[in-house]
């Protein structure tokens, strides 16, 4: 690379000298657009992604942080005609391709090599702190406030091993283990139990409820359910129902008054049909299919008549709750035996890569996305269910602590 | 205004000017931070905004617009720890605080003139249509395609005048007109049919899937049912109950497949009581509440039991729906004597202001939050409730119905 004049060193220079490869990039520019618009408002980011893809060596990195202050005009350039530095921009463009294919499965459910690698790579965290852009809405009053050192608890129930008639759902550990270590990684205290029954899940999450509200100190609290189900009910490893609706009373306004307009989260990997012979039909076609399981109960099982709720009227009782369901009401769920449920899988990938940079609903519509190529042998598909009364936006910024930027 | 040299014809040259008015624009700048740093992004709008707060006169507006480009540099400018022109920025940061006070409604339900002012002002339109950060995501793969000259069409079941023992709905016919308005305003082709028979509302909206099929031109489907409900069920004007989803399902992939993977959005305002004894009571209650109506039938009404719905497994029967409610399931739904109901008024309300610049989920978010400030006299409370199987974004565009921009 010959020596240029100062005011050259710009990333464009580079680039445009290296643009002579050819490739699709205008393929990747068109898919690629609004990320590829953020990401040069933020010229080190561009640098960062260039060095890492090996266009820019160390001393190339280091010079574009110094000088490109001056030179940096990204809104002006995309405006312009100036198809030449246009053109320059490739490498860049397909950088971002290449890093947005590598977060994005190539099937679904993934392959176990695919699934591997994901689950080596960390959390990606903001970088840039200082550019609201880049850190989204934080710390505005339509958003939620997230930005305590611990953000609250993530309370997991993984019901595994069934005594009775339900089969075991021994798939549904690789989902703890992952839903883990990813709610750590943004910043929660995660608090899992295995193989509990329908009595103890109920008692477990009051008391924690409880615990929550004397401590008084979080932002958030979250509930993971991964066991069978039917209709609106969840099942304790004792094969008995519990309404789902009863567990998620244990962190209303009501009975935790601390969460009392904080957000509650609660994902739920269970079946939820209600029609009892369809259950036991494709419970037994199961036998055929030893990848994708369903977590559904036998037809063996007493399913009791729902409660009507009661009609009270606190302050919000349902309000800031968001419920995410692996499946529509009256459908089934799917497990994968080798690298678990479809949706809680892909909140793993998703909440993985794109917690940085996307609202909670939006990173539900990239997990619905997912679950929906899923297909069985049979091709039998589902699709993800948000059911929200979130009254703010919701995002996890993943490496954030620190109060509002006053930028003057 | 003294003349000043070419060079210096920048927005900044006159807020710096300008700012001398003492004003809390700290305060104004911290809360619309976001807004400003996407607004800076475009001088034409910084100018827009400065000469519609008569802050810039014609010929200033004409020079900054001629001019700007040069001298711009948004990112770089919120970046620098340069004082002295943050602080020129004031003006344009009360600009934006202004226009923001104006969209957001002082209470819920607002006061009849602020619904005045708001049933004047114009849906707002996207205007640059060039920088993909104005534009949004628009023809990303991940958003729906929403880009013809008539989006696709909007059903609207208004039941106000019932023949029986239910209430009749008189303050439903303003939430129709509004929203008649709102939808043709955002390039929909509207369809409204007033007071409708149980049977009726079930053959209209078959029929009109069919033609829809027949057509095969719809980028989306939207359907608003105005009526009372209770359940799972909304009434025709017979007083006799059908299920909702014997309704939505006429625009299932199944029953209309030219919709399928295209969004069906669907609004109801109406009660989803299941107490009945408690419905009557509050019903009683509400002769000493002339202002909020409430959205339920009386207890005289034989509710049938709900049926199951059947598993089958064509492919994503359930998904790219939204549907959302004016209130959670097993709670009430409230009406407005005046400015119509809390619900089908916010949407009113949100829409027009803000679906130019946010997805639909958070369109609905803003709407949850304003029916989550309303309270009867005996300070009853509801919030709405959204459950969305989408795959993809939604935004409604407005304004725009060109092809992808191709910037190069």
């Amino acid at each position: 690379m010959p020596k240029m004049p100062a005011t050259f060193y710009t990333p464009f220079t580079y680039i445009v000298k290296l643009s002579k490869m050819s490739c699709d990039w205008k393929t990747a520019y068109k898919k690629n657009r609004v990320k590829i618009v953020k990401g040069l408002a933020n010229p080190d980011e561009v640098a960062g992604l260039l060095f890492q893809s090996e266009i820019f060596n160390d001393e190339m990195h280091e010079t574009v942080k110094v000088k490109n202050e001056k030179d940096f005009r990204p809104f002006k350039l995309l405006d312009t005609s100036n198809k030449e530095l246009a053109k320059g921009l490739a490498p860049y463009v397909l950088a971002v391709e290449e890093g947005d294919n590598k977060t994005e499965p190539k099937e679904w459910p993934p392959s176990v090599d695919q699934e591997k690698v994901m689950l080596n790579d960390p959390v990606i965290k903001i970088k840039d702190t200082k550019s609201p852009l880049f850190i989204h809405e934080y710390g505005q009053e339509y958003v939620y406030t997230i930005q305590s050192e611990r953000r609250g608890k993530v309370f997991i129930i993984n019901n595994v091993n069934f005594k009775g008639p339900m089969q075991d759902r021994p798939a549904s550990i690789m989902d703890a283990e992952n839903l883990t270590k990813l709610f750590e990684e943004l910043h929660f205290t995660v608090l899992r139990k295995d193989d509990l029954t329908s009595q103890d899940m109920k008692s477990f999450l009051c008391e924690e409820a409880k615990q929550l509200d004397k401590e008084n100190c979080a932002e958030c609290a979250i509930l993971i359910i991964m066991s069978h189900g039917s209709g609106t009910k969840v099942y304790g490893v004792d094969c008995l129902p519990v309404e789902l609706k009863s567990l998620t009373d244990c962190f209303s306004s009501e009975n935790c008054k601390s969460l009392h307009g904080k957000p509650r989260l609660v994902f739920v990997q269970a079946c939820r049909s209600y029609d009892k012979s369809d259950v036991t039909e494709k419970f037994k076609q199961m036998t055929t299919e030893p990848h994708d399981e369903m977590d559904a109960e036998p037809s063996k099982i007493e399913v009791k008549e729902n409660k009507s709720p009661k009609c009270t009227f606190p302050d919000h009782p349902s309000a800031d709750f968001l419920i995410a369901y692996a499946t529509p009401e009256g459908t089934k769920a799917w497990l994968h035996n080798d690298v678990g449920s479809w949706f809680m899988n892909a909140i793993v990938w998703t909440f993985k890569y794109h917690a940085h940079e996307e609202e909670l609903h939006h990173l539900l519509i990239r997990v619905n996305r997912l679950v929906g190529k899923g297909s069985t042998l049979k091709k039998e598909m589902t699709v993800a269910e948000v059911k929200s009364n979130l009254r703010k936006k919701f995002f996890f910024f993943p490496g954030i602590h620190s109060k509002i930027p006053t930028l003057f």
